[in-house]
């Protein structure tokens, strides 16, 4: 592979599903040199959903782009024992199986003072937890979906994996800069439900839930605390459309024409329309206003008009519209490429989202074949010992 | 404030609303030193909310922990210049703003080759994006809510600014590494939309929905492509199970005493109930048969019922249930402090979610008051200068 930003960086992963192989990916992307290691025959997240048409699990492939993949037996003290090798040599390892018995962080450090291990928990106790049962917890499924909704709606990303293993990776890159300071390891953990609640409480959220006595209500698809909601189209599409800014808001009446109404619209309500809360308290009636210059148009129509006057907004999309007809998800997007995928053959694939100005590393761009540079891993890992 | 993991770092933040400043959040409750520069008056998110009960924004308070707080008439010349400068000493800067004018990375670095910039776009060519816009292009919420449902819900996270951030974090300690082992700065971009693109990539839903012919359709609060839904308890309440491993399964099948029941069920409907596949195949028949178990419980039962078979669950609380009852939301939880904050007074607050084996600083807990530093940070800058 060419050399990459963070050339030189090299990093185990003893890992299955989405927060600790996200870890790897980010670094993976960036030039570091990661090695996936699982249980021969696959981990339990080999054979995840979304599959391809021939049964290889699309999942994997995404999380996995750029890395080696080895089997090993890892309930054998043999393969155990290999493992460990491979990370005591590697100096990095980050992962969420528990890391007791042969991945205990004590034993390993006792060959290698300086490694750096990440280790990944359900929840800050040791708990188990997953993204669905965390974001259960979090309050969040409370406020998404209709308006006085009273059943919870679970969000469809796994969020929580992404800003676990996401962070995963920073806690690497920070640990690795001190050790390159001091020369220091250590053992750095992080619960997937630590980093909801971070989150959470990073959004003023639990605060809110805290110091206030009226409960936050579900929002359907309206922003919270401005004005920003969903529109549908006379096409039968719908797009949703935010104000953040005094500029947006005064882009929004010159492109439907209702700044006058709205002046009115103000005075019937009592409420000044030129702030966020004024906005926010008086969203029902400033919807029902301008739906009607929505519905009377077509989505390209609308489309030309908003972004003519600088509207903040996006259209509605199926991820089938999405990967078919937009071109920010397509090779005009410099971030895309399609290159041939093991079994299932070449689709649309993204690198690293870091744009540093370098072309982006073919090799680093699809995931390997599972378990496919075994051979040549332990080879090398041999020849070291040797 | 005492040493933490990324003594020595220092940053500018020009930012505004999540992303940027989560990136310079995350950083700062790791040990960087993060000057956030704002309008004199407050920035677009100043009274961002939710808000206290004084008013106080309990965004803004929680998005920026552990910074210096600087104002600045950022549209005078003499503003800019000071602002300009204030970067080009500290060598980094990260911002949402447009990198143009006076924040254009060409004319900084003329001044500091070795200027690192992060500059967050909204999209990949320069348009403007919010959460809200992007999340509606990626076809998420069209599978979101209720199975079968045809209109879009909107998750109310804003899932992609957190990951946008976390990656410009990343970015910004992989540009530093470069730098001290290169000595070369740079300028990175990175797109919200290209977050989403990346992470929806990473996943397998681009992919799925190109290679695939039939699309995902919403499945509700169900897992997809495995076994794990939602279920109502005796008293009103409700929990999400998972299943992910074969222990999962036999965990769940053991507690409620439906392993022979399965048996029956996996044959009539021809289907492997070992297998994710035929667990999903089969998922409203397993949800069925399950169902009278949880409804004849209250949830205290059901949990220790649960837990004590390691089975995978979470209970669905609501945000403020969440704050007032669950132990991992509270000072039991060495993440958290109750810090006073300027205005709002004390509160629950996370620190750093990545647990160094450090104490936390508690400097780095509470953010500082809007402007609070401005004297002290441009005192510092003069006699840097002079």
């Amino acid at each position: 592979m060419t050399p990459g930003i963070l050339d030189g960086l090299e990093l185990v992963e003893v890992s299955a599903f989405i927060a600790a192989p996200l870890a790897g990916l980010s670094l993976a992307q960036l030039g570091a040199e990661v090695i996936r290691v699982d249980q021969t025959g696959g981990g339990p997240d080999a054979r995840r959903w979304p599959l391809g048409p021939g049964g290889e699990s699309l999942y994997w492939q995404g999380l996995n782009k750029g890395k080696s993949s080895v089997h090993l037996d890892l309930r054998s003290p043999e393969g155990q024992a290999r493992a460990a090798e491979l990370i005591v040599q590697t100096g990095m390892v980050v992962t969420n199986r528990p890391d007791a018995g042969w991945l205990d962080y004590a034993r390993l450090s006792e060959r290698r003072p300086d490694l750096i291990m990440l280790a990944i928990r359900g929840t800050h106790d040791g708990q188990g937890a997953v993204d669905y049962t965390v974001q259960a917890r979090t309050g969040l499924p409370f406020l998404t979906g209709p308006a006085r909704g009273d059943a919870p709606v679970n969000q469809m990303l796994p969020a929580w994996d992404a800003v676990c293993g996401l962070l995963a990776a920073q806690g690497l890159l920070a640990a690795e800069r001190r050790r390159r300071e001091t020369g220091a390891g250590g053992l750095i953990r992080l619960s997937l439900e630590d980093c909801a609640l971070w989150m959470m409480g990073n959004l003023g959220l639990l605060a809110e839930a805290e110091l206030n006595a009226a409960p936050r209500e579900a929002s359907g698809n309206d922003v919270y605390g401005a004005f920003g909601t969903d529109f549908a189209t006379r096409d039968g599409r719908r797009v949703m459309v935010g104000v953040l800014t005094p500029r947006h808001w005064r882009s929004l009446l010159e492109v439907t024409g209702t700044a006058e109404a709205m002046g009115h619209l103000a005075r019937a309500f009592g409420v000044d329309l030129a702030t966020d809360e004024g906005r926010y308290a008086a969203r029902a009636a400033i919807k029902l206003r301008l739906a009607p210059w929505f519905q009377a148009r077509d989505l390209a129509e609308i489309a030309a008009a908003l972004d003519a006057h600088r509207v903040l907004w996006g259209p509605y999309q199926s991820v089938k519209e999405l990967v078919a007809d937009d071109p920010a998800c397509s090779l005009g997007n410099p971030m895309f490429t399609r290159p041939d995928h093991a079994g299932a053959g070449r689709y649309l694939t993204p690198g690293t989202p870091l744009d540093f100005g370098l072309a982006r590393d073919p090799a680093r761009l699809r995931a390997p074949a599972q378990g496919g540079d075994t051979d040549r891993i332990l080879g090398r890992l041999a020849a070291a010992l040797a």
